[in-house]
């Protein structure tokens, strides 16, 4: 199946997805863990530019393979003004990998929820990411078949320099059928992922429906709900079972002002938006067609000026947020704060640091390059959970105060409330570049 | 021959062109006409996106066909961050075109040029320009084979809406070949256009040269010193003939403070960029990698709120002069101050207007919807060139002012000298949407 949009029959024009040597990516600077290997960025050694990595490694299953080609495949055909843009497949026997530009501004979920660093963001941008998500998923549906992408959530819409938007992570994406038989069959729950994005329909995947079209739009809803609120949508209930529950019977998110502020502007129209994005229904639910049009005479309304002078207020908090975190940083490292506090709570960090959070741990010292391989190994081959907690508490004694802060701050991250009160380290998970 | 960037032989991932039916492009709005038909403006019907089109109507010939769709072809394999990235293709009997995304921002030419508009430009702004066109140029450059462009200038760098580079128009542009002949005897004079970006030894093509790859850096060369100095190359002298030969013996721009201001940060190191880009001797011109490795020092000197806030100050000032004009062009309508100076100097101007002023004028009037079809085809079909121009006063005279001032703008814009003092209207060809 090929995906190039629109209809006529030219054709005859097409174009092969570059190939990248790894030689050409040194220097991987690790990002983030996925459900599908890690995202690392790095810098084109020819190219001169940055870019960002998703790469499977070690031994590599021909299904993780095929997933990751796929993936790589979709995004070739999908190019578009509001899609991540693909540079190059890196397929060697031992290593594979996507190749994108990087966006230096990570993603939606991190610019909605980094309060400490961005304490303002002004509507009109808001409004902007919010339609140009909709300009991107409204030309995957319009593709020759349409392509739908089945996971959208604000932790896939990534954010270029100027905040511009870029759908990424099309693994669960699929080209629309006729017979809806095969996209029936694909449907599955997120793995590790979070099921507030997914519309009710889709909990049983063995169900009979021909709602499959209609699965972004729902999970557009619940992205300008959490755009407008910048609350994470129900945050408050801890068993995603009891989600799946209410969300069945037609419950849906909180409309009021406590969460929707009455300052947004033409906030009638949003609130219509999502209420018709989500409805029970999906044949209710409007096309994104419908959705821009709706949008088109709101984002008239905003000056280019001021939206980019909201970029530059985001820039500058961010930055000084940077430099504020750094200075602070500097002070607990002088005063060994976070070091002293793993070893008065020792055995505690031992009986209730999660695996997750361990992992985490690890990651996030590695990508930092404050952890040798040799340790690494020295605690990941441990049999148990507490033995590879004690290790690596026994290496982070030996090691600075910028080690122990990491732990401390996974701890906090992965919300392991059994050993507050927490020191008064930087409160946000926040990468610093000394 | 293909064109995927990067060694290795994956390839297997390839992307057809989408194909655009000309039915989704309505109401298109007419902006230049170049060598190979004219582009317009317009906005996909389905996609809700601005769109740019480069076409070719009326009766088609092959060759003009192959041409086009060549450069649909490079623009399609071409695909990067500094590249005008192609949408697709509307390829149907009576109507060919290539279509690609809109740059609200036209053409660094424009930018340079317009100094009403753009009064100041920063110099942060105007290194992040040539930076992003040694990016792209180096990327053709590094695939395989590589892509010369060989008509790079000012009018084919576009500027999106944040001022970042996207290099147009590849329909000079070629693969390089091991064998150097074919490229060789590719090689030909701009059509209607300017030899100020063309290097020596390519004037005379049947000259043997391996010069071929080093013929974007003397352009880059000349592109440098036209961003600093912001002014014409070789503007005062008329006859191209004449900086063939005094390019040909060794002759090159002015390099002293008249032109390139004491002012420049890293002056030093951007003459010696110019110096080496425009050496007579292609083999010691360097390679675009180099001069990227010499900016990258430059560019980490500029903040990116300082870039970000030069372009606020291009957009203050675009949309300061474009109010200021829409004023004073209604007070001079109101004055009838352009449809007088036709009528007293009407003799004049059916002696002296040119062949090539009279076309634009009547490009001008037609995309700006002044001129009916029926008038002019009246003015057309007249046999003679005085007769053309007398049918075209004739019907201003029956028309508003704003028909008057186009064709006065025109007259200005084609610096017809002997027509002077010319009435006060305004100074720049400014594109007006009431």
């Amino acid at each position: 199946m090929s995906g190039g949009a629109g209809g006529g029959g030219a054709g005859a024009i097409s174009s092969a997805l570059p190939a990248i040597p790894s030689s050409k990516l040194p220097d991987l600077r690790f990002l983030s863990r996925g459900a599908y290997g890690t995202v690392s960025a790095a810098r084109h050694a020819d190219w001169r530019v940055p870019v960002a990595l998703k790469c499977l490694q070690g031994p590599l299953l021909d299904s993780d393979r095929n997933h990751l080609l796929k993936e790589a495949e979709i995004l070739h055909k999908a190019r578009f003004s509001y899609i991540l843009p693909i540079l190059g497949i890196c397929n060697e026997p031992d290593f594979l990998g996507i190749v994108t530009e990087y966006m230096a501004n990570g993603s939606l979920n991190q610019l909605l929820h980094g309060k400490d660093m961005y304490p303002d963001i002004a509507w009109c941008l808001r409004y902007r990411i919010l339609y140009e998500i909709a300009l991107g998923v409204n030309y995957l549906h319009n593709m020759n078949p349409p392509l739908l992408h089945h996971d959208l959530k604000t932790q896939n819409i990534l954010l270029d320099d100027e905040f511009h938007v870029k759908i990424a992570d099309f693994g669960m994406s699929k080209w629309r059928v006729i017979s809806m038989s095969q996209s029936r069959s694909e449907t599955s729950l997120p793995e590790g992922g979070t099921i507030v994005y997914m519309p009710p329909e889709d909990y049983n995947p063995s169900q009979k429906t021909r709602a499959s079209v209609k699965h972004d739009i729902y999970s557009f809803a619940i992205i300008i709900w959490e755009v407008m609120s910048r609350k994470h949508p129900f945050e408050e209930v801890i068993n995603p079972l009891q989600i799946m529950y209410s969300v069945s019977q037609g419950q849906r998110l909180d409309l009021s002002e406590t969460s929707l502020s009455m300052d947004i502007p033409h906030r009638a129209l949003v609130i219509g938006l999502i209420e018709s994005g989500w409805a029970q229904n999906p044949d209710e639910r409007p096309s994104f067609l419908k959705c821009l049009i709706d949008l088109e005479p709101v984002l008239r309304t905003f000056d280019e000026i001021a939206i980019l002078e909201a970029v530059i207020l985001l820039k500058r908090s961010k930055s000084q947020y940077e430099s504020q975190c750094i200075h602070f940083v500097l002070e607990t490292i002088h005063q060994n704060v976070a070091n002293q506090w793993i070893q008065s709570r020792r055995e505690e960090i031992i009986d209730q640091m999660t695996e997750a959070c361990l992992n985490q741990s690890l990651d996030a010292l590695l990508s930092r390059f404050l952890l040798m391989k040799e340790d690494y190994e020295l605690i990941s081959t441990k049999p148990t959970r507490t033995s590879k907690v004690r290790q690596l508490l026994d290496t982070s004694d030996s090691q600075g105060e910028e080690f122990a802060r990491i732990i401390i701050q996974k701890l906090k991250d992965n919300k392991q409330l059994g050993l507050q009160p927490y020191p008064d380290i930087v409160s946000n998970s926040l990468r610093l570049h000394f």
